[in-house]
C-alpha cells in the first residue's frame, strides 16, 4: 500500500520572532508535527509554511496532498484568498483531507468551510486541560485512554461558534472554569475536517505523545477514499421511461 | 404578540424579461409569496428586490427582519458581496431566521453559509414530484399530509452538495428516478437556516397551499429567539480559583 | 390557547425514608417541581408516583398528558413493563414528551428509547458544576446567560453510554475534572425527549430557577405538535402509473 | 493483519418451505452471501441460523465475532430474548459490529438498539429501485457509481420509524412513487451498525455486486477498533484538588 501523503502547513512566524517558542519548536511546529508523522510507517510528511512562494502550497503540492495540517495564528489574513480557493477546492471537490489545529479555528480556509465566525473564549495561563472522550466508538479515539490530560495550556471556552460537529470525539474540561469541543469531525463535499484544539505554540503540546496519536489516527480517518463520481447540472434525458409529465399544461 | 417581520428577497428578473412567468406570477414570486404570508395572523411581510437600492437590504429592513426568505436564480452574481455579508451577520451574530428557495441553493449567501459548492442535478421537463416527510416530529411537517405531490416541478437530483442537514424534513420523488434532499434544517451562530427545494418560476408552484404551509411553519421555526448574550475573545480572570497552573513552567 | 398538560413522576422514596431530604422536597422533588410549573400561564402540571396504583400512570393520565417528567433512582426496577411499554407508545406512535431528569438516565423507559446502557461516572461530594450553553440558538436555551452556575451537585462524567444527541445543548463542567453532556436533545417516532442532567436528591437543584426556566423551555420545546398522520404496512397499489415492474420475472 | 472474522445469521425459513426462494438461494441467504465475503481476502465468514440450538450464536461464535449480519423476516418472535440480549451487549459493551439486512428492521435486535418501532411501508410488486448516493465521502460508498439500480426489489417507503441516521448513505428511489432511508449508520455504545434495506427473499439481490460491494464496506467501517476502556459508576477521589466544595453545606 503506497503511503499517506501529508503536508504540514505553518505559518511559522511565532518561532522566528520569539526566543522562547523557538527554543520549544527549534524547527518550527510544523518540523515538530512532521518528525512524528515520518516516524509512522503509513505516512510520507513534508511541511510548507506562509513565507514561501504561494505559502508553500503550489498546485504540485496540493495535488499530491492526502491530508493538509493548518496550523496559524497572528498572519490569518495574510493568506492570499486565492491559495484558499485551492485547498477549497481540494478539499471540497477532490476530498483531500483537512486537519485544523489550535488557533487555525481563525483561519480563513476553517471559517469558509464552516460558514461560521469560528469565534471563541481563550485565556493564556498555562492551566490544565483535560480532553474527555465522548465518541469512544470512533476512530480518531482508536487506542487512546479515557482522557488526555495537559498539565498546561492556553484555555479556549465556549461558546465555540462552529456548525454542530458531526462526530463530537472530545470535550475539554479546564481547570479555570470552562469547557470546550475540542474535536469536531465534518465533512464538506468529498472532504473530511477534524478540528483538534491543543497546541499552543508556547507549550511542548506537539510532543505528547497522546496528542500526537490523535493526530496520526485523523490523517487515517480524514484520508481520501476512492468516492463515487458525481455528476452535476443538466441531466436532459429523464432516466425513467416516464409519461406523467406529459399530461401538464407547462411544458 | 408582535408580529414577525418577515422580508421576501426575489432577484425579480425572470417575471420581468420573460412573459410566460409573467403571467404565473404578475406581482413577481415575491409579491405571490408575500401575499399569502399577509394572510397568517402572526406575519407581517415586506419585499425586497435586486434592482432596488442595496437590494431592498437596507441596514433599516434588514435590522428589523426576523426572517429573510430568499429566491434568486441567474443573477447570483449581481448580489454584491457587502450585502451577503451583512445578511450573513444578521444570521449568524443576531440570529434572524434564513429560508432559501429553490435556485437559491446557488446564491452567494447559501454557499457562505454552507461551506460547501452546493451543486446539484437539475431537468426542466415539468415532471411529478412528491416530497415525503421524513421527520413527521419536526415542526416544519406540522399539519401536513404523509407527503406532498406537486404534479409538475423542474427536478432537482442527488449528490446534493451540502452539508449533512442537522434534520432533514423532506426527501423528494421524481418522476424521472431521481431523489433529492428538498427540506434541510441547519444552525449557523445565533441563526437558523431552511432550505426548501420547490418553486421553480415558470410553475404555480407557490399558489400551492402546502407549500404555503411548509414556508409558514419555517418562518416560525426559524424566528429568533432571545438566545444567550456570548461573550467571546479574552477571559483574563480564572473563573475558578485555582492553583493547579502555578506550578507551571510557563507563564 | 389552552393550556399544556404536564405530569410530573417521581419515584418519591428518598423523601419519605430520609429526614434530610424530605427537608428539602417536604412534598417530594415532584410536589416542588410541579409547584414552579403551576405558576407558568401556559402549563398545567399534575403529579404521578411509583406506589400509586399503576404508578399514577393511568391511561386517563397518559392519554391526557402532553408531556411527562421522569425523576427516578433507587427502584427503577420497581416500575412495571406494562407501564414503560405504555409510555414508550404514547411518545413513540402518539407524540407525547418526555423530559428524563438525573438519575432517570438508568430508568427503563429511557434505556428503551435510548437503545444504550445509559451508563456514566458519578461522585456525591456536592462540588461546583457549571452548566456550558453550547447550541445558543436551541429554544432550550432561550433566556438563560452563558451559563448556569450550581454551587453543589452530585457529579455525572463522561463516558455517558448515549446515542449521540440530535442536538447538545449543555456540557457540565465540574470542579472535580469532569465534563459531562447534560442537556440533551432526542427524536423517537413522533415524540421528543430532553434528558437534563441536574437535580440530585440532597440538593435543592429544582428551587434554582435557571434550572427552573430550562424545564420550562425543555416542555414548550418537547410538546406535541399536529404531526402528519402516518400509515405502515402494505401499500397494495402502486401509487405511480409505473409499467417498468412489469418486465420483470419475478412476480 | 488477522482477517475480520464476520458471521452471517439467516433465519433460514423461506428458503426450506419455499422452492422458488430456495431455487434463488440454494444454500440459504446466508450462504449466498457468506460465499462473496469468502471471496474477500480480509474477511472470514461463516453462518448462523434461527434452528441451530442458540440459534448458532453461542458464547464461542459470539465472543469470536467482529461484525454480525442479521437477515429475519417472519419468525422474529422465535428469537430468544436472552440471544437478544447477548448480542446487544457484544455491540454496546464490546465494540462487535452489527449489519441488519432489508426485512431485519423488524427484529428483536434492531428495534432495541433503535429505541423505536422501526414500522415501515411496503409492497410487494418487483418494481425497480435505485439507490443514490447522498454520502459520497462515506467510506461505504466507496468505489459505487453515484446509485445503485436493481431491476426488481420489494418496496420499502417511508416514513420508516427509526432515529435520524448518523450517518445517511442512500437514499431509494422506486418506480411505484416513494422513497427510502436505504442506507444508516449508528453508534450504540461501543458497536457500530448499519442498516442496508435491499434484499428481498424471492429476488436475487445478493448476487449483485454493488450490493455485495456495499456490504463488504459496512463490514470494514463497522469493524470494532481498539476503543478506550471506559469506567462507570463511582468515582470516590477527585480527579482534582478542588477546595470548592467545601464550602458547601450539604456534605
Amino acid at each position: 500500500m503506497s503511503k499517506l501523503k501529508v503536508t504540514v502547513w505553518n505559518e511559522f512566524r511565532h518561532e522566528i520572532y520569539d526566543e522562547s517558542i523557538r527554543k520549544i519548536y527549534p524547527n518550527g511546529i510544523h518540523g515538530a508535527i512532521a518528525d512524528f508523522l515520518n516516524k509512522e510507517d503509513g505516512i510520507e510528511a513534508g511541511t510548507a509554511t506562509l513565507d514561501e512562494p504561494q505559502h508553500g502550497l503550489t498546485d504540485d503540492v496540493l495535488n499530491s496532498t492526502d491530508v493538509l495540517l493548518w496550523w496559524g495564528h497572528i498572519a490569518h489574513h495574510e493568506v492570499s484568498d486565492d491559495i484558499v480557493e485551492k485547498v477549497f477546492n481540494r478539499v471540497v471537490i477532490d476530498g483531500m483531507g483537512l486537519i485544523v489545529l489550535h488557533s487555525g479555528h481563525y483561519s480563513k480556509i476553517f471559517q469558509k468551510l464552516m460558514g461560521t465566525t469560528c469565534s471563541l473564549k481563550w485565556r493564556e495561563i498555562g492551566e490544565k486541560e483535560r480532553l474527555w472522550i465522548v465518541a469512544p466508538a470512533h476512530p480518531i479515539a482508536e487506542g487512546l485512554n479515557e482522557y488526555i490530560e495537559l498539565p498546561h495550556e492556553e484555555m479556549y471556552g465556549e461558546y465555540f461558534d462552529i456548525p454542530a460537529p458531526e462526530s463530537l470525539v472530545f470535550v475539554s474540561w479546564f481547570a479555570g472554569g470552562e469547557v470546550f469541543r475540542s474535536g469536531c469531525c465534518y465533512t464538506r463535499g468529498m472532504g473530511k475536517i477534524f478540528y483538534f484544539r491543543p497546541g499552543h505554540e508556547s507549550l511542548p503540546t506537539y510532543y505528547n505523545t497522546d496528542i500526537q496519536k490523535v493526530i496520526v489516527n485523523a490523517i487515517k480517518w480524514a484520508a481520501p477514499k476512492k468516492h463515487p463520481k458525481i455528476t452535476y447540472d443538466h441531466v436532459p434525458v429523464p432516466l425513467e421511461n416516464i409519461s406523467e409529465w406529459k399530461s401538464g399544461n407547462n411544458e
